[in-house]
């Protein structure tokens, strides 16, 4: 099986995203002149985008990964799915598996190569304005939401209240103000319809109205998918142009773990394949509950349930554009409870976006779920650690990075706008240090320090570079104590109490034209008013 | 030049640090069986300790590091050092070096090389106590403090006051009973005193008195040196014993960026080779105002400074153990001032780490500096994401990791013990994941889910490995969103408020002997109080 490139042969990226030739060689001396001059003559570089080549932290050595893939291959020959729903079962069987003695199906070795070889890869996701199309190919990284939280955390009282279909379509609209999340996927549930048609389509037109980045929604059954995609045709203006611009993916958690298919979730991702709607594969076992304590072990068991998963699309329509969303969890093994923010999570994702670039598949992790109940310190530092290294390890997609709190029962406005400041930290990070005859500064040192001024303030260089190598935090405080004493001393989230306002109570977008969505809600059963829509509503 | 082992290359230590034998291959078949005898006889593992073995983030490529290296060789031997004070230059001429056309010594390269390959490594920073020795060597890392803030902030009022010298006793007595800070470096300066006699004295004496960790001191000049060593004999119970057990190290800036030697600093760096105290050669360019805006050219610069201090310890007495810390420091080019936080910050110090154990020396960065000035969730994610990247690049000594706020102008207790957890997590990730046949668990997955209880809750090996693979934080919350607000909705650093107290209210050790104290204040203008020293001093 093709082991991805290595970073190290991928180009550090100054393309703008969507240049189609990321495999050139990176920082090779050929391209430098006409770097220098694209920069100096062209519009002003961003100091972080998406995109960002990660993959310089691997934190298994090739022979980890050799052995993890070689038992995840074990196990999906010997062990077997579980619960493989007819539909599937005929499909798999028809391609060479069998039930063994405990009814599960086994999948020969062979096969599965075959899968990954003609899986899709190297695709794009589509925004509604393609300013926001994510090109997902390598170890290029891209942060954004997810997380179906069931609460909301109101930060000036501290408490959490049921989250509902208004605050999803905010949490929408807000991503769609911030640079450094690049796609929209339900942040949380809208915990007061209990209908899942009413559900489905609420939800799916809630996250096209508030955002025109990529969204992900999720559908209960395969007639939804039909009619989400036929309400996506209509925002887009006629039958078949979803298929053209598919500007949402369906999440999906087709495989229960450890080791069994779910049939109406199996069901739904079949739908999608044929309906061209992409894949996010959700896998989301829980070390030391539905999978083993021991980390290694839970990565053979994830790997081979993605794995799974990417069977399922494949053989309904190969080479459909799937997400490898291989979500490795955690335990707190002294309760049981599902903990989000601890150095194991962190590596094991790490570890999980390194697996998937290994089979050359898109990568999908998640981090940021802090287990804090509210966007204080402790939030803070379980954020950074598990979202740099997700990134760091090249990571295509950063799932859960942005707003999560209460290990994913929570979900905080303000939390998603800090987190959008940190993103850009990492991003930074990940971009990492370019290294050029020219930005090793030899001339600049000897002009400085040989009669020169003895400092680099005023230099040429630092003038040129100080926007597109410096990122400046936007919520995130630089003053003096003094100034900040002088200033209330208030905290983050304090300020971002202010930022989220501002915001939110401005930002009303037309992204679906006022008659198309009259006549959806006419089709559909659609809970999302026109007056939630509109500024003065009453929430902001 | 040598390269440091590759992480691949070395052990996952399992070892109690100090056993000798870390370049034995990692997870080598051989050694299994014995480190499960170990695991299932011996007394239980903890899941982080000190010396575990980093390296998995690169930032830098190989050809990378190659070229910043010959640049850097470049600067020393043209560019060179300027303000080469008599006593260093003497020897340096006698060695080879000469004085360009701008009065500038120069070193020619292969004396630079020579000089690496003769210098310390592979040494023992000792601890007053053996049980924190800490074993620096390839790419072990270790967490501590640094800082030398010049004010403390309150956390109740949100103000920050002067720090003073029983602060920094109390730091030192805080960190000695925090088990992920493996050393005290003064946190803070004591502002009260003017006298750089009665500050060197003062201070050492401080830091010995509240932990037995190792500490770091300062002397500000060469003769104070001699009375440190003197002061820590007597400690020790008689001359001669510091230099059996140097538990002292000094932090020295004996470099002026940029490339510039400072004479009071390089003399105190000499006389602490000659007597046998470890010099932490601290580099502390600025990028964009004391070294160039671009990021390699600050590497470029501040591994020639931290070579040139190389040079001058080991031109003074040869092999002397010296820490290599190039603490690549970053500029908010807006207003020129340092900023700690930003992923620039972090990549750096990352890349630094890296560099130095290109030269298998013992490498020391800084990372944790956060903007912010309180332990909010912009300190949060500021410190995660440096101090984990510092980490996971090898890095064998992290400076400045844990309680400091402002860009080191501010220190904060509850920050330290927040910080404490911090490290915890980032420790654990950099742990990593043990791939074995034992941890891919493949017969446990095949008796979970072939007829067994399809979950892994009771399984016997999720109870042997609960308290040996994952780490529970002490401050950190894990409880549930119903937990927290019955608990009163408190934030991390409202907790930590109560934890301080508990932590600073009773832990009073006597580390010095009450008449050596007494004896040493009568010598030395020491300006620590006994009453300062007891409970009940009104502080806590």
């Amino acid at each position: 099986m093709a082991q991805g490139l290595r970073r190290e042969e991928i180009e550090m990226s100054e393309q703008v995203p969507g240049t189609e030739t990321p495999r050139a060689r990176r920082r090779s001396g050929g391209g430098r002149a006409a770097r220098i001059a694209q920069r100096s003559e062209g519009p002003k570089e961003a100091a972080v985008r998406a995109g960002l080549v990660g993959g310089a932290y691997r934190p298994l050595t090739d022979h980890d990964i050799q052995r993890i893939h070689e038992r995840a291959l074990d196990v999906l020959e010997n062990i077997g799915m579980g619960d493989a729903f007819p539909a599937f079962r005929e499909l798999a069987l028809a391609k060479g598996c069998w039930m063994n003695e405990h009814d599960r199906l086994c999948f020969p070795r062979a096969l599965i190569e075959d899968i990954v070889a003609g899986a899709g890869r190297d695709f794009t996701l589509h925004g509604r304005d393609p300013k926001h199309d994510l090109h997902i190919s390598e170890s290029r990284t891209h942060f954004g939401t997810a997380g179906m939280a069931v609460r909301v955390l109101d930060v000036e009282s501290r408490k959490f209240r049921s989250s509902t279909l208004n605050d999803l379509y905010d949490f929408a609209r807000l991503v769609d103000q911030l640079d450094n999340i690049h796609w929209f996927s339900r942040t949380v549930v809208a915990t007061e319809i209990e209908d899942l048609h009413e559900f489905d389509m609420s939800v799916a037109f809630a996250c096209a109205a508030g955002t025109q980045k990529h969204i992900f929604s999720g559908f209960n059954l395969p007639e939804h998918v039909k009619q989400g995609v036929a309400m996506f045709d209509a925002i887009l203006g006629g039958e078949g142009r979803f298929r053209e611009r598919p500007f949402c993916s369906v999440n999906t958690c087709s495989i229960v773990p450890p080791l069994r298919y779910g049939e109406d979730n199996g069901a739904v991702s079949m739908e999608c394949a044929r309906l061209g709607m992409p894949v996010n594969m959700v896998i989301a076992a829980q070390a030391g509950a539905t999978s083993p304590a021991a980390l290694a072990g839970t990565l053979v068991q994830t790997v081979a349930e993605t794995l799974a998963g990417l069977a399922l699309v494949n053989l309904t329509v190969p080479g459909h554009p799937m997400i490898f969303s291989n979500w490795p969890f955690v335990s707190d093994l002294r309760t049981g409870a599902f903990s989000g923010g601890g150095g194991e999570e962190a590596v094991l994702n790490a570890a999980s976006a390194q697996l998937t670039n290994f089979y050359d598949l898109p990568s999908g992790v998640a981090a940021g779920m802090s287990d804090s109940k509210f966007p204080d310190n402790q939030a803070g530092y379980e954020k950074g650690i598990t979202t740099v290294l997700a990134g760091m390890a090249g990571a295509n997609m950063v799932f859960e990075s942005a707003g999560m709190l209460a290990s994913l029962i929570g979900c905080s406005f303000e939390a998603l706008v800090i987190d959008n400041d940190m993103l850009g930290s990492v991003q930074r990070a990940v971009r990492g240090i370019e290294v050029s005859d020219e930005t090793l500064s030899y001339e600049v040192l000897e002009e400085v320090c040989c009669g020169g001024p003895g400092h680099f303030l005023g230099q040429p260089q630092t003038l040129s570079i100080m926007e597109s190598e410096y990122l400046y935090p936007e919520l995130g405080d630089r003053s003096t104590t003094g100034e900040w004493e002088e200033n209330g001393s208030q905290l983050i989230h304090e300020r971002a109490v202010g930022k989220v306002r501002e915001l939110m109570s401005s930002h009303y977008p037309e992204y679906i034209d006022r008659k198309v969505a009259e006549e959806l809600r006419r089709r559909y059963p659609i809970k999302l008013t026109a007056e939630a829509m509109t500024p003065g509503s009453g929430r902001w």
